[in-house]
């Protein structure tokens, strides 16, 4: 490891640790060096508050003079509460800038850089770039596309299957990954999934660990067939957000409403995936947690709007011709057009194992 | 790692040195220590040629008096041509016997010990068993049920699937993974197949590695349905047996053994996985890799007849209700009598993943 990514991963794991408490803005962080020695770190707490860069000059002090400031995300050009981070890095006498990922919105991208330069520091981009660029997932989607990070998951056996041909799924998966699946939906605005998962389940799809934070529950149903009775419904643990189409009975619409829960129309034959994905972004909703069932998954995947997919697969096997697989709809024709996941990696969890991959659509 | 394990895995490593030129033998190490010094070392080289013991013996000579010989397999009770192993270590004045793993011939299991230990040497057992049990997996279940090692491999993408809707499997799995499979038909006597596979893909199912054995190539076709011109009935890499029942035109049969094949008819209405197990066990088949599609691995895994089951998983999805799974059939129905895979191990294999494990059934 260069020096230069020794000091960036340390700005990387300060920027890490405060994942949860920026809200809408992303995780940075920041060392200053100067003279082999570090003088200043720095992370953004708090969506208001100072920037990484800030916290660590001030740290810093007269120190920062002639130094080398290490930041995971190219400093800011705009007026925020602190003033642009380019200009008072450039005021503090930084002699050098080390950016990990260049501003992800297109319409500022580059312009920190422009102003450092212009003040003639020295300015390197694109060290750890993919570890910045993977902290920020969701909000880099979310600020250039208005359209939540979509993250599939599924609990399958090593067949790839969710449930056998009587339709019996309790259960795939270990505790253990049940468990990781509840700090997901922490970690997710939104969680989404098909009526029927509803109808046959009625799962609460909610955040069941210590101080979890419940997701708004998003349920597809083009014809408003959920039961009005459900839990989604009457158990008031979080918002419900209902999306249908013109084909749905009008009182049903008023009585789902009436419990609470919003009612999205769209004007398409079926509820369209991306249609569901744009309504969310509108609502400033970054981040949505597909839990849907062979249909759902096939709908998203199938129309290359899932942007991560993490799958628990238990070291079982149950086969069949008519169980269902994880993935279902009509797939994909050819293997040269299959859908690579790419960056897959493989952990143990309990007996199971944890894949996480990127799709890459052809 | 107590002495007594790090003896017996340098014997392992000895013992699993010979693999492949054992012949029907087992692998078994052997090393002996006395005064904290190792005297000797031995592995079982060849069927007809000494046991693992007699050559640590003779390397150990007078040093052996008073010693620890560890041994991977119980020592035999048998005249072989040197004599039962155990009285020769018991007349070299061996003090003490480690022994990973009894004899898995349940009508010689325990011999051994009990000749030793009538003779007055302390005797140990257990160490590293479980190691020294799969080292001879093949042999163990031969050697007492009479019937082929049975291993299902299957390459597979990350939803389980064998090939697409169109029925389009070129390729699934890397290179890599290919080469891996070359290996694994190195290692097997027999390799099966349904006829289906034979029609759709005209395999070769050999082992293209260098100094590559050949399988014997068995399929199963309930109505000779093979084509006359197939690689497998023409090439004379390697034997091909076909598994058929009375089902089947005569004259089909005649024009198949007169390309060379064997014919064994069989029954049942349909090739039974079971009989076809009898009879390559009668015909000195001691392991079996079934490389079929979903219809003949479910037959197998149904069944309760696969041993070991390997899959290269690619990271690739290519979903759909109508594209085949590995494991076809009409599959479990609960999910608490999943067949669960035991002692399962992932490792990356170019870019795909090996996964190795045991089915465990209900």
């Amino acid at each position: 490891m260069s020096s230069h990514e020794f000091y960036m991963q340390l700005a990387l794991e300060n920027a890490l640790a405060m994942k949860g408490q920026t809200d809408s803005n992303p995780l940075v962080g920041s060392v200053i060096v100067n003279d082999n020695r570090i003088v200043g770190i720095g992370a953004h707490l708090k969506a208001g508050e100072p920037h990484a860069e800030i916290h660590a000059l001030r740290m810093a002090g007269d120190n920062a003079l002639g130094g080398t400031i290490y930041v995971t995300l190219e400093p800011c050009s705009h007026h925020g509460r602190t003033g642009p981070c380019a200009v008072a890095i450039a005021e503090a006498g930084i002699k050098k800038v080390v950016i990990a990922a260049l501003d992800p919105n297109p319409l500022v991208s580059g312009r920190g850089v422009k102003i450092l330069e212009d003040a003639g520091i020295e300015v390197e981009v694109g060290i750890l770039e993919e570890k910045s660029r993977k902290m920020n997932e969701v909000f880099n989607k979310f600020i250039v596309k208005k359209l939540p990070f979509v993250t599939l998951k599924s609990g399958v056996t090593l067949d790839g299957k969710i449930a056998s041909y009587s339709n019996n799924s309790k259960w795939i998966t270990s505790s253990e990954s049940r468990l990781d699946v509840h700090k997901l939906r922490n970690e997710n605005q939104a969680i989404l999934v098909g009526v029927n998962t509803v109808i046959h389940d009625d799962p609460e799809l909610t955040a069941r660990i210590p101080n979890g934070r419940n997701p708004i529950r998003v349920i597809m149903d083009s014809t408003l067939k959920i039961p009005l009775d459900s839990k989604v419904l009457n158990d008031h643990q979080a918002e419900t957000w209902v999306f249908t189409t013109e084909n749905h009975v009008k009182e049903k619409k008023d009585q789902i409403e009436e419990l609470g829960a919003k009612v999205f129309i769209t004007d398409s034959p079926q509820v369209d995936p991306y249609r569901v994905l744009e309504i969310l972004g509108e609502n400033l909703v970054s981040s949505l947690l597909i839990e849907g069932g062979g249909t759902i998954n096939a709908a998203f995947l199938e129309n290359k709007l899932v942007d991560k997919a993490i799958f628990y697969m238990a070291p079982k096997l149950i086969g069949g011709n008519e169980s269902p697989s994880f993935f279902g709809g009509k797939g994909i024709e050819k293997m040269a057009d299959a859908i690579e996941l790419t960056d897959l990696h493989v952990t143990p969890i309990g007996p199971d194992f944890k894949f996480t991959g990127y799709p890459k659509y052809i």
